[in-house]
């Protein structure tokens, strides 16, 4: 096709789209959509224009509400105006949208779809503040990739332009807002093409103007409110013809093929699912890998679910449907069924057809949905009693809705690469898989995709950088479980996670420690030991660290361990991926400085030469596993539900953990029991230099460092290496002083 | 059964109810809840106890948001805490319901439900507030008259502490919650019988208090959110048994039958309809005149929306049903259906029951619903090809969805004395009937309702009581229609309103004029005088503007009005009404002084002997009517629009009128047109004390009092008794000054 390809991530994209049809953008960034509106506030700020040669003016509010507001406000001055938000934002931009819709304003608001703080807040995404609006007479569109995001959301504009009904334009917070991949760039020429220009001149006439005073926003009474509520029906039922044609037009610019609602899988199916959201390209592989075993799938896909067009959704229908299942990924408690399904079952009760139609949740506050839990929605439909108001994800031993996964199946495609980085929250590894993304997508013909797991603890958390590379464009819409290659960034995770989990046999595994072949045999764990042994692991080790802190870089170990995987992971020949990643460097340090360059030159030559494959020794493969000691004093908490979420295995909780504390009630002092051990560097005492003011006490956040007094019998019974100093100040006459340091504690 | 009868409107119900159950209000009022919460207010501030033998703790925040946040603090801080709210103020507390459901809180929202502003704000009554609130996870709970209010919010509030789920107890703004019916008073003891204090004292030590700290409120990864999401289903599954249990408390006490659903009418109905709210009752009025004619009809009222009991819905649902039409009186632009519709239609999907099921809208911005619709509905439901998604109570000639209402029936049970009265805003008027309702009320057997017609131009608006009295409670949910008693306040509206329209044959209709016989015949117009003595219209005058000057009332005609009323309705016998008048005036004015209270005694025994009886000449029925001059000039929105909303024929505009002004648009200058001509009193300007300062024209709010300087030639060409003066100040020589006021506007 030729058009520009690029990596960039879903927020990228919608921003991108966005900034063209925009005049205004009234913002107040929340997670997972922030970047949308700060790539736009920084694009203004270095003049890139609109389509119509224009900077978008970027106002940010107070809150989401002033945010709406402002939206309106500027709608009615006839500015063509965007929003960008998620979750609780987004919930309080709902009077504002009642009033935008009410008033047939052509805006679009992006969300980057987020649960909302329910019995606990959750940054993570799903469909609850999407569907909490699904009343106001927003139109909803959906995307479920990022590609999709690129060619769909100048839809949402183009349509809200002429059709004078605002759009919600939604994709799934992070997996698709941030998670990275290689995608077809739209033209903004080609946009600019598409845009109904006598429509936007109308728009701007209709504003609120003292040339031309219209009354607007009056107060009615019974007697016309509802006969003028019912006149703008015709706006509603013009919505679907102008999204499908727009569509149609992206698809003559694009090549694809959107639809209103679009059918995947077998043209004879009997067993489909209804969906939205980037389950769906999960939902594709897995019809794929089914179809190849000979078995008639299929999903529908829905792209625009307000206004919800049946004649278009029976439209590709298959005609021997016989059982749909259909995911919602939000909870309403209480109701008879989630929304979508809702839906699916009107559409189909005054039909001929007359499926069996079930309903599930999947994926709330972002769990992540694994094929193998899409076979568990196929098995169930087509079992002879179909669990109906099913959970999958979870193991639900309270009120029994879950699907059981029979085996965990991998349907990823042939040939995809799959690595997965252990790092830790703002060491740098995240930003350099980044680079790793984009150097391989720009630079090969490789489809790449990068997703990112955090813990909301962020800084100090543990990171997972999920990467995916392959011929084909990579629907994979969950974590990398099956990986060819692991990398280790920091080397206390051996003895708090089971990083190899997943690692096939003959895969690689790189961890950066200062280890040498004897020191890995001492402190290696056992099951590690044994696990690379019989797996045939490719083991390597680098002292990231010691080469970082050698050169000069302090703690910055990213780009030695990103050359490190260029050297290991063969996706494309080394020699290559060291010009890449020195262009790389150069664009992005050298306004630092030549110096900064170098350094990182460095970096990459030392992290590809500092490589040392570990000769695992056969003895390894025997080696008798030790039972874990039982800690049979700490709390039940501590032992049912602190351990396992640390160990990250909270995703194996059932529900019953919960009982007792489903209203979100946690015990306190359990950091005591954590002890993540994640610091690097800890800070030393030193006995000298002690005026003993307390002041590093004071500042420490975490409360690490402590003062502690000794008198005289407490000294004795210390050990020798146990040092203190004589305690000054009035009253402590006789005590011993001394700073203590908790290093598990120690971030 | 022997409980006090009290006349009170639905917000004082709920009031006293949430009074009982409540530590701490948290309130923000809006229209039309304003009243619980100043009621509650009210007395907290007189020391009134709740069940706790507690007064309130009233805490007004600055906006509902506030209002919700303080909720869920206080919830936090063990207190049982309550707010009261409608429309935009709902949507602002969304947020924080996601979280007092979510933390399992025991609250209630008492809502009179209103609309929400869309293409214009309405401050009426609809559910598009409740309706944006389904999916937060609060129980719904529906009244659907002033007695149930009464009755089922003490279930909200002891089901909501028993099962841990916060409720939402809502009825009808306006409708419900500002109509006067005389009810059963519940008793504080009862109720207190029936808490679980068990309940209570969990709560309590479940909140967050520093003598047993917990962590609540955390932020949440992927690995446990949608588990512990899960783990409150059970509270919701136990809700409905909970609340019937209740119900039936409540049944015991009132000999009442309450249900999560209640099922009125034929046993073996094969049409029936489901609804909530105010509706309900006047559908059962026309099952009750459908049934004498032989139709199998009938009604499901929901009580209990959330959580919706599929269980409940079948035990009271006849197996004999074949068609379904569902009431709703909400929009969803853009969605399959209203919300209650689709519930029904997912309930049936998969029974073996498959009725015919379709929905409508009806009621929005409290559009008036008469038993001549519901009619229509049933006609449409037994009718071949039902109308799918219809609306009832306009004309829809834009997109065709409303039903043909083919002649206006009348339901309302014999006996049923109605009464109509036509008032300005702030006259008084509304406050006499409330007291006649009142006297009526507390005083006989017999029932009384009484509802308010307000425009929201408010003070110098047109108001319209509608009153009815009858032997057996009154269920007509809608406007009186066919009057026994007209009494018209003001004497312009004879020539802007259709005053006697429905006044049946041989009705009573007081007119409050200065004028004599003679000043009739000259002043009356054409039609009025023709339906007078056509229909036997028994015609009073009285000059109660006369009387009250003269007594020294001022403007204050209310009580003589009143008492005319009672001399000529016959609802009591008039000794009996003069002493509980008396009565009434003594409870109200006493603490005035004894002044006061013998100026309305005189005005009640001038209301009654003022009364005149108009010789209704027999000419007057052949009279022939003048075609209305038509204004030719005015503008198309003028006529068209303005016109018959100035007439009180707003209802009858169809949604074509409205095409090209769907977003709410309507042109300026249109009060030069309205011309309400209103005022009982006009501005005199006073030649003699004029300073020409300009003062009265810069504070008349209404622009009604403006100055203007003519030159000689505009002097010259003035009529003689265009009275002026010189004009003072620089520049203004040789002209002529004038302050014109502009009768017609003047309110």
């Amino acid at each position: 096709m030729g058009r520009m390809m690029k990596t960039m991530d879903g927020n990228e994209a919608a921003a991108y789209i966005a900034y063209a049809f925009t005049e205004v953008a009234a913002i107040y960034p929340i997670t997972p959509s922030s970047p949308m509106a700060e790539l736009v506030d920084a694009w203004a700020s270095t003049g890139k224009k609109n389509i119509f040669h224009q900077p978008v003016r970027v106002v940010e509010m107070q809150s989401e509400a002033g945010a709406s507001g402002a939206v309106h406000g500027s709608l009615q001055g006839g500015a063509l105006t965007t929003t960008f938000t998620s979750a609780q934002g987004l919930l309080l931009m709902i009077p504002n949208m009642y009033k935008i819709a009410g008033e047939l304003l052509p805006c679009v608001f992006h969300v980057a779809a987020r649960a909302v703080a329910t019995h606990a807040l959750s940054i993570f995404g799903d469909h609850q503040d999407v569907m909490a609006t699904r009343q106001t007479g927003f139109a909803l569109l959906c995307s479920n990739s990022v590609q999709e995001v690129m060619d769909l959301a100048g839809v949402a504009h183009l349509s809200a332009i002429k059709g004078r009904v605002p759009f919600l334009h939604f994709f799934d917070g992070f997996r698709t807002s941030h998670e990275i991949q290689k995608v077809e760039v739209m033209d903004y020429e080609d946009l600019k093409n598409l845009l109904d220009m006598k429509a936007v001149d109308e728009f701007r006439n209709r504003s609120l103007n003292p040339e031309r005073p219209v009354l607007r926003g009056t107060a009615q009474n019974p007697d016309i409110y509802f006969q003028q509520r019912e006149s703008a029906n015709p706006y509603y039922e013009r919505i679907p013809n102008i999204v499908e044609s727009y569509m149609n037009e992206i698809n003559r610019i694009t090549g694809r093929d959107y639809k209103l609602f679009n059918y995947y899988g077998d043209p004879e199916a009997e067993n489909i699912i209804v969906a939205m959201g980037s389950v769906c390209e999960t939902i594709e592989e897995v019809i794929d890998y089914l179809r190849s075993k000979g078995e008639k799938v299929g999903l529908i896909k829905v792209h625009l679910y307000r206004p919800f067009s049946a004649k278009h959704f029976f439209q590709v229908l298959p005609k021997t449907v016989k059982r749909i299942a259909v995911l919602d990924m939000t909870k309403e408690p209480g109701s008879l069924g989630e929304p979508l399904y809702l839906d699916v079952k009107s559409l189909f009760y005054n039909s001929e057809l007359k499926p069996l139609i079930i309903g599930g949740r999947y994926g709330l506050g972002q769990k992540d949905t694994t094929p193998s839990q899409i076979i568990a929605v196929y098995e169930n439909l087509k079992s002879p009693n179909p669990k109906d108001r099913f959970t999958i994800g979870i193991v639900d031993d309270v009120s029994y809705t879950s699907l059981e996964v029979k085996e965990e199946i991998d349907t990823t495609p042939a040939g995809t690469i799959r690595c997965k980085f252990w790092g830790l929250g703002s060491d740098g590894t995240v930003g350099a898989n980044k680079m790793a993304i984009k150097i391989i997508g720009d630079k090969t013909d490789l489809y790449a995709q990068g997703y990112f797991e955090y813990d909301s603890k962020k800084s100090g958390g543990t990171t997972i950088s999920h990467l995916r590379f392959g011929k084909k464009p990579i629907k994979s819409e969950y974590m990398v479980y099956d990986a060819d290659f692991v990398s280790c960034h920091n080397k206390s995770y051996i003895y708090h996670y089971d990083i190899l989990k997943g690692l096939k046999d003959g895969g690689t595994f790189v961890l950066n420690c200062s280890w040498n072949e004897r020191e890995l045999e001492e402190f290696l764990p056992v099951q590690m030991k044994k696990f690379i042994k019989q797996h045939n692991i490719q083991f390597y080790i680098v002292d990231a660290e010691g080469i970082a802190q050698e050169i000069g870089l302090g703690r910055r170990i990213n780009m030695i361990m990103q050359a490190a995987f260029f050297k290991l992971a063969n996706v494309l020949p080394v020699d290559k991926a060291i010009d890449y990643l020195k262009e790389h460097v150069e664009k992005t340090y050298g306004r630092k400085g030549e110096e900064i360059v170098k350094l990182n030159y460095q970096a990459i030559e030392r992290g590809i030469n500092g490589l040392v494959k570990v000769n695992v020794p056969d003895h390894w493969a025997n080696l008798e596993e030790t039972e874990e000691e039982k800690t049979k004093d700490e709390p039940e908490f501590i032992k049912r539900i602190l351990r396992p979420m640390a160990r990250h295995d909270g995703d194996d909780l059932p529900t019953s953990a919960f009982v007792g504390m489903e209203d979100g009630t946690f015990p306190l002092g359990t950091s005591a029991y954590e002890k993540r051990g994640i610091a690097i560097m800890i800070p030393q005492w030193q006995t000298d230099n002690c005026i003993q003011c307390n002041q590093c006490a004071y500042v420490c956040p975490h409360a690490v460092i402590r003062p502690f007094l000794l008198d005289e019998e407490e000294k004795r019974n210390a050990p020798e290496t146990f040092e203190t100093k004589k305690a000054v100040g009035k009253g402590l006459e006789g005590l011993e002083f001394r700073i203590q340091v908790s290093p598990l504690d120690c971030t």
